[in-house]
C-alpha cells in the first residue's frame, strides 16, 4: 500500500502509537495544532533546521529508507553539538511522494526516532504532506545550552589551535562505493548511512572552556576552516599531513588516481566538528580528550594573515575553496 | 539570474543583510549552525511546522512569490494562534528548483519576513537547498503562552456552544477564480493569497477563559469540528443556516450549480478558528468578543451523542466527513 491511498489521517495515526511517548517536559505532543514545551531554566534555546531531499543529499536508489531517516536527524543534531548544546525535541516534517509505499514510511520515522532517542531527544510533532517530486525530509531540532557552555563560530582567535573529531573523506568514500555498487570498505559506506553526530565529544570540549569556538563539517572541512576564520576574523593554516584521512577512502581515491588529502578537504557527509582551542588551554583540551573516546587530532592554526593556506611538503598554498552544495554545475 | 547560478552562501549572505533585525531575546541568528535563544519566563514553549508544496498547496502559476511566502508563514501562525500562543521565532526551509529566479526567492522570503513582523515574530533561522522537483517551503514557528491561557482541542466538553471567528468558503472559492482566470470577487482572492492568522482573537478569547477549547481550519470546518469533537470525547450538532459563508463564495458555487453550504464545510484554507465556549462563559464571550473587530458566529454546539450532525432545513443528517489533503484519488 503507497502512502497515498493510506491517507495523512492513518499515518499520523501511525506516529502517534509508534512512536516514544515523551517526557514530562512535554505537554501536548502529536495530536493538536502545536506542541507545547516546558523550557529547561537557566539555560538558552538551540534551533536549528536541515533538509534532505531524495536525489540531492540522499538517494533512495541507495540507502534503505531508515538510513535516510538516519541521516535527516544526525545532520541536524551535528549543528545542535556545533553549538555544544543537547538536543530535546524534534518536529518532523515529511513531504512524501504518492507512491512512497507505507513501508518505507514507517521505516524512514524509525530510523529517525531510533537516532532521536539515542541523542536524548523526542519527536513531538511535524507535517506530512504530498508532492509529484521527489522525498524531502525537513527536521527542527531544539535544545538547550546553559550560556557558558555555548559554543559559537566567531568567538575564535588568531593564534588558536584547529582541533577535528575523528576522520574525513569516509563519508565521500563510502557514497561513492554506493554509487559503484562496489562496497569494498564497510567502515566508509557506515560513515556515509549512519551520520554519528559528535554531540558528546562537544560537551567535553565546552565543559571546562576547552574550546573556544566549534563548526561542524556539514560541507567539508575546507569549507568549515573557511567559515570559522571569516565569522572570527582570522586567517588559517592548515597541515595537510596532520589531516586525519579516513583509511578506506586513502585506498579508494589512490585507486581512482585522485589526490586523497584534495578529496577530503572538499568531502561532504563526515559531520565531523571543527574546535578553535587557545594554545593556553592545554590542561583542559587533555582532560576533555581524555573522557570521550573519539579521536582528536591537532590539523592546523588560527592566523593574523586573512589568507586560508594549505602547508603541504614544505609548501604553502592557498587552501582550495570549499564544495558549495547548492551550485548545480 | 537563478538561484542556481547564485549559490547557497550568496544567497544566505542576502538573508542576514535584507532581513529584520532580530530583538534581544534572539543572541545567535542566521550564520551559525544554529540559532540561540532566551525563552520567556513562566511561559510554556509552543512549536509547529508545517510546509506548502508548489502545485499541492500554492500554485506559482497562479500566485506571486510574495504570495507564497505569506501563505507559508501564515498557516503556521494559525496553528500558533489555535493554541492562544505568541509567535517569537521563525525557522524558514527552502528547497528551491535550480531554475527559480533570484528575484522571486527574495519576494518570496520578503512576504514570509512580512508576514512575520506583523505578527510580532522574527525569522532567525533556516536552510536552503535545492531540489528536482518543485518549490517546498517548510516554515516552523515558535511561540509562548502562559500556562493559564493555553487552549487546546481535547479540552471541550459536551454542552460548549460552538463559535467560529470570521467567515469560510472565500479561500477557495478565490483559489477557483484564479485557476479558472475570472477574479470577479476580490475578497475571495485576498481569502486565498492572504491569509489572516486569527492571533489576537484567540488571545481575546483565551485571555478570561473565555473558550474552553480552540483548533484552526486547515483542512476545512467539517474536518476541524470532527477533530476537536474526537479529541474532546464529544459529538457535535451544526446549525447549517448559521454558518457564516463569504458572500462571495455563495455566488460563485450557485453560479455553477454547486451547493454552498456543501463546498464551504469542506473548503481548505480559511484560516478561521473554532471554539469550544461554556455556555456559562456568556459574558466572558462577549467582552473577548467586543476587543477584537473580527465578527464571531455561533454555529452549533458539541453533544454528549458521539455522532457528528448537520442540522439543516429541519432535517438532521450526518455531517459529511472532511476533505483530506494527502488523498490524491
Amino acid at each position: 500500500m503507497t502512502v497515498g491511498e493510506r491517507g495523512e489521517h492513518a499515518l499520523i495515526e501511525w506516529l502517534r502509537r509508534h512512536l516514544p511517548a515523551p517526557g514530562p517536559d512535554v505537554l501536548v505532543s502529536i495530536g493538536d495544532d502545536a506542541a507545547v514545551l516546558r523550557a529547561p531554566r537557566n539555560a538558552y534555546l538551540v534551533q536549528t533546521t536541515d533538509t534532505v531531499v531524495d536525489g540531492v543529499h540522499v538517494s533512495s536508489r541507495l540507502m534503505t529508507p531508515e538510513a535516510i531517516g538516519r541521516r535527516a536527524v544526525a545532520v541536524n543534531l551535528s549543528d545542535i553539538a556545533a553549538m555544544a548544546a543537547r538536543p530535546d525535541w524534534l518536529l518532523l516534517s515529511l513531504v512524501l511522494p504518492d507512491h512512497c509505499p507505507v513501508a518505507a514510511f514507517e521505516a524512514l520515522v524509525t530510523g529517525a526516532a531510533d537516532t532521536a532517542r539515542a541523542a536524548g531527544a523526542t519527536i513531538v510533532g511535524g507535517n506530512i504532506t504530498r508532492t509529484s517530486g521527489p522525498l524531502v525530509v525537513d527536521v527542527t531540532v531544539t535544545g538547550h545550552v546553559r550560556p557558558r557552555r555555548l559554543l559559537r563560530r566567531d568567538t575564535a582567535r588568531a593564534g588558536d589551535e584547529l582541533w577535528l573529531t575523528g576522520s574525513i573523506g569516509g563519508a565521500a568514500a563510502g557514497l561513492a562505493m554506493l554509487e559503484a555498487g562496489d562496497i569494498r570498505d564497510a567502515a566508509c559506506v557506515t560513515r556515509y548511512t549512519t551520520p554519528l553526530p559528535r554531540l558528546r565529544e562537544a560537551w567535553a570540549m565546552a565543559r571546562d572552556g576547552a574550546a573556544r569556538a566549534a563548526i561542524d563539517l556539514s560541507d567539508g572541512l575546507a569549507d568549515a576552516v573557511r567559515q570559522l576564520a571569516a565569522a572570527s576574523g582570522t586567517g588559517a593554516r592548515l597541515d595537510a599531513s596532520a589531516l586525519p584521512l579516513e583509511p578506506g577512502a586513502i585506498t579508494w581515491q589512490q585507486a581512482r588516481g585522485r589526490d586523497p588529502v584534495h578529496e577530503a578537504l572538499h568531502a561532504s557527509d563526515d559531520y565531523e566538528l571543527l574546535f578553535a582551542v587557545s594554545p593556553k588551554a592545554g590542561g583542559r583540551l587533555r582532560a576533555a580528550r581524555a573522557s570521550v573516546a573519539t579521536p582528536f587530532t591537532r590539523i592546523g592554526v588560527l592566523t593574523t594573515q586573512p589568507a586560508l593556506v594549505l602547508h603541504r611538503d614544505g609548501v604553502d598554498t592557498p587552501l582550495p575553496t570549499g564544495f558549495e552544495h547548492f551550485v548545480s554545475a
